[in-house]
């Protein structure tokens, strides 16, 4: 519980809210501009040499190629004695072909800003140069971490952190538009916020042969898709029931010809969690019964169980000074209008990872168009509010500034 | 292919005929005396002791208390040389409580011949006498086995055969009354006429909990139930299609509060073969699937899996030698309509044993009253048409004399 | 959120606590003698009766057979004008043959106080004494519910709902010891916080027969095992992953001779949550299924399927009362040691039902042996803190001056 | 039972065999010849008129492009009153790419005679062209069936019946070469000898979603799951154990993104048995369970379930006058070494539609190379003993003189 609440000044405050209004055109076109020319995970080059230059001239240090990839971090030093807080934002495209017929639709054939990546990007390079500017106002340090390939496990973050991106820092703070949530709701919720993620890859042999002898034979088909019907007891009878559990297998190719019975079947699936044990029930639960499985039909099975990601936990303190921090300052945000506390999200993030090793919360800014249309995340028709961006700004900014203030 | 059938004489076939004829109001005599006087399988001590006394007075070897039980074994010989034939009659009750209302109903509260053994012995006892009181007419010798306990697995047969009832006997031939079937309907099928059996025992451990905290728990009915639907797949796709084998669960005692997860599953279970391959198939698979429940469901099973009868297998030689006996001696035995050489049965028989061993043929007559309302075997109103024991003691007559002319 | 608390007078809650202080032996005393004459649900006439009569020569009102059964609704008017809170206690005990060895144990054969409900109307009856003694120094009324027949569906509550005695209340608290936690603390948690609750029956008729001849039967286990697989994905794929939710199949009778196919076979089962939303996706699902069994093995169903009990749904702004109440209270209740507003409990209580109409805050206190070794409710050898008792009468005590002297 | 058979003149076979062996390198030579130019069902116009070239200048009836495709329909008419012996053999290619490197190798990319048929009719045109000239010797008329598109359901036969092939002719005689049965081997056996198949394909629509909320979709791929797990019990509980029956499901597309819940599955399958009750009791249940399935899951699901193939049903009649024909032969067709009177055959045939009309037995001449290394049918590297090609001829020759001779 945090009961001491110190909050950066009013004046401040404004200063910031008034720089990132009279920068919000150049926001967009920045976004307008990231979104025409999307990169896929690990290969954008082109946008982290274009977070870099944008720091040129700035009185910051500015580390590229940062971690595996075209990571970008760049330190604002106030030259005062305070605490380090890192901002986060991810940069990368997706292999999506975009059909929205936008004006700045991507350039790039098959690859598309369909995540909002974007976006993410825009308003953070604004922020900073905001938060920069005003750096004699404030104490402590500041460190932008532009992360690539968030989109393609085990994401850019870990890179980053074995990097040493978290050496120093205190606290972390992340942001993702979100399209199914209305523009002017800000989502910060403490504890677990967006599930972890394990997957799998299995093939399980049998032995080809006639459908018309099957006792020559063994049925493959047969053998996984009882399977599927014993692994739904690791869910409803394995997991503890207050935990957020699902298995789902996404891919079961058992293609084959009619009155052949298939040798070898290939599962693939998706494994999420809101707890790290439960992380760990289901994937013992499910290598056992793999190997109960090879007994029980006579099968051989060769499989991978990755742990993609891990929960994303919100740290309790830091969750409760930012919601102090946007109550605080909510009269004075006008567009905030909904500051929602409870919400989870069941996907996954490698943003997981820095708040494994420091304290973080990740944000969610509602990104629908005013219409009310939106498409899911990763849909080539995806489309965001551009005015979330500006809020997103002052969310995170007034954020920094009453942490900095704060601690 | 019986190519020389050499036949007995019509006369003396005729004088068999005549003798079965006269004794025939003795022979129901006897077996409704058996019917008020029924024994559990090896508890037949007054049946055997019955049975002994019969053959008092006659020129005949009598071996009582032979094998486990109170079995009787006679020695008819014509004291020339020839082949040995032995005749096999089961005399055991069942435990069931009479429901027929008839005069000479059991007497022995919960005990009946509800499967008709008592016409077994009935008809066996005077076509015993009346081969002996022609043993100047043919050669060889007939050994008549008096077998109890035929409906309690292992049955009598073993510890007969063990004693050694089999030695010197070069065929054996056995014959059930049988309810669903015509009277005038004799069944002479050759190869495999009578299922084997296995059954099964198995307590599966999981670990009891309350229904609202699965996961502190393991669900031995959850295991329990997975375990039927994939026992099913031995029958569908593990054993030869063109091989009669069934597998049923008849027991699942998964009996318990409805909110309190079950510890503990008592499942219980019967095996049926027309194959003795098959019945290694399905054990070897059972037992297999169950080390792969045991890993599946994380639980310890307790199995016991018995062999309880082997297949009846009707050698195909004899049976041909018989089926002939009986298409020729057809205009002579006017009560026989119904010559069947294809029908199997699905019901098990210790008989099999002793077709393990030496050449057998088990034979069904038709015992359907006239009416056509017959009761299942085991049903506390089963009943019977006396009339079919004296077929039955003139069908096995004819074979066992034209036997023994023939070899 | 609830921001302005007022609190009653620290000298009245010390009074309320010296109180109880000095009644506890009286408190323990009362405890024991129930506890020694248990009585079953909608049983319970005498201990009806006992309490009735405790408050005889008492200014309240008393509403004896209240509602279905024998509850004591007691009203204490403080004769000024203010909320009406109430206060329940239940009072039934369980069909358990007690086996504590305790000097006070059941003298009643077969029934016993295992789940505590002795405590709770002992902790209940002093603490109205001792409110009734002090009401001068608060306002509003204070209404004592001794329920009847918690313990069997749909049990006590909802008769004395329908016979009114929620008319003009207010608010209504209630208590539960549990032996699992710890002597120390209270739990008050907001929200849902005991499961709802629904149980159903279900015969499975299929058609008998013989194990060797499945086709003439239709076999009741075999459709019984795949619909509790199929069940399973109730949990595993229809309701929210975010509910708790459970369902278990506690009785599974298929118990027959092994041989036997069984015609017909009786299920039995508990179904748990936390939302009434999941009450009723479930419930939808389940008779969905129950029809699709029926098509899928040519089954015939009878099927009961029953609401016990609603969520228990801690009301928001009581419970931000009572904890700050409690908070408040801290350094005044010593034996307080650990204010727990986050477990939630997966047991379910007809306590919902009063929840239902008006706000209602269910508490745990905790009642483990300072040996700490304890046994679960409902086990024949269930013991209590009796530390608790006053405890709990404090925490009740101080809760209801603080609303009464908030509203 | 065949009492009476009169049997065709020993001079008369031997002519016929003289005949054969004559002409056995020009069967051989079409063998090739046609084995080069393989065509598919219903494509096959090169091959039949070749083969009705085959018959220009010799005084019979052709009748070409008889039924759907490209039949010929050749008559040789004795002259002399009697029966009308039809024999068929059939003459399409597979879509398979040939890989034996055979000399005479297929020529026509992805078509290739892997299954025989060539040589069915290079031995029917020296048999036919051997009677023809025999014409004299025997009484009667032999009718010479040359049927497309065995390979493709429902397969040539079904036309021709239709537009009258089997009008006014008594008995039909098919074979297949077998390469799995040594050289030397004749099978006839009487009843079902070939199996009947079903076949089924089936689309299961869920709902699609993401796999972190199963509760927003309706997994396909679970339902789908358990439909294979359940349809076990068709074989395993609804079909006589006596007869025989499969069910395979070789297909099944569940294919998709690991994460994804599927929208739809779809599964295709095949159903065989050896009685046309069966065929019928395993289409009721199917059937029935799919829209169980529909109910149980609330799935829609589009079926198309065919009967593809009854049962080839070999005449009893006809069975006996043919083995008793060879067994008579015995000694003159030393290349028969074995008569195999048991053996069934899981696969399919067309010619069952013939054998439903008139009576009619099918055959299988062991057609495996001298080395025993042979490839299943249907495989890319199959090849055959041609030496069987004349002992094919021979044994169908001396069934139908002795046929002509008998009735």
């Amino acid at each position: 519980m945090i009961e001491n609440n110190v909050f950066a000044s009013q004046a401040l405050k404004d200063k910031l809210y008034a720089k990132i209004e009279a920068k919000t055109d150049r926001m967009i076109a920045i976004r307008r501009q990231l979104h025409e020319h999307p990169e896929l995970s690990f290969k954008e080059k082109t946008t982290g040499a274009f977070i870099a230059n944008f720091y040129q001239g700035k009185d910051v240090q500015v580390q590229a190629n940062f971690g595996d990839g075209y990571g970008v971090v760049v330190t604002i030093d106030s030259g005062k004695p305070g605490k380090t807080l890192a901002l986060r934002a991810d940069f990368d495209g997706l292999p999506v072909q975009e059909e929205t017929g936008l004006p700045f639709a991507s350039q790039n054939t098959g690859v598309m800003h369909a995540c909002g990546h974007d976006g993410h990007t825009a308003y953070m390079l604004i922020l900073a140069e905001s938060l920069y500017e005003l750096k004699d106002d404030w104490a402590g340090k500041i460190k932008i971490v532009h992360q690539p390939a968030e989109e393609t496990p085990p994401g850019g973050a870990l890179g980053m952190i074995k990097a040493g991106v978290l050496d120093g820092v205190d606290a972390i703070i992340g942001v993702h538009g979100w399209a199914p949530v209305p523009y002017g709701t800000v989502q910060c919720t403490a504890g677990p916020v967006m599930t972890g993620r394990s997957s799998f890859k299995m093939t399980i042999h049998g032995k080809g042969g006639h459908g018309s002898a099957p006792h020559l034979a063994n049925d493959a088909n047969v053998a996984a898709s009882y399977f599927v019907t014993i692994a739904q007891t690791i869910i409803s009878r394995r997991t503890d029931p207050f935990d957020m559990c699902t298995l789902t297998f996404g891919n079961f190719d058992g293609k084959g010809s009619f009155n052949v019975i298939k040798d070898a079947v290939f599962l693939e699936g998706d494994v999420r969690f809101m707890r790290d044990e439960a992380r760990e029930i289901i994937e013992t639960n499910f290598k056992r019964m793999v190997k109960g499985l090879e007994l029980m039909f006579d099968v051989k099975v060769d499989l991978f169980y990755d742990s993609d990601y891990p929960v994303l936990n919100n740290d309790t303190d830091l969750a409760a000074t930012i919601q102090n921090s946007l109550r605080h300052s909510h009269s004075h945000i006008q567009e905030l209008t909904n500051l929602d506390t409870i919400t989870r999200n069941t996907a996954s993030e490698d943003f997981a990872y820095f708040a494994q090793k420091i304290p973080g919360v990740y944000l969610f800014v509602g990104e629908m168009p005013d219409d009310g249309i939106f498409y899911p995340h990763h849909s080539p028709k995806f489309v965001i509010n551009e005015k979330a961006l500006p809020l997103a700004a002052k969310t995170v900014g007034v954020a920094a500034l009453d942490f900095l203030a704060t601690h």
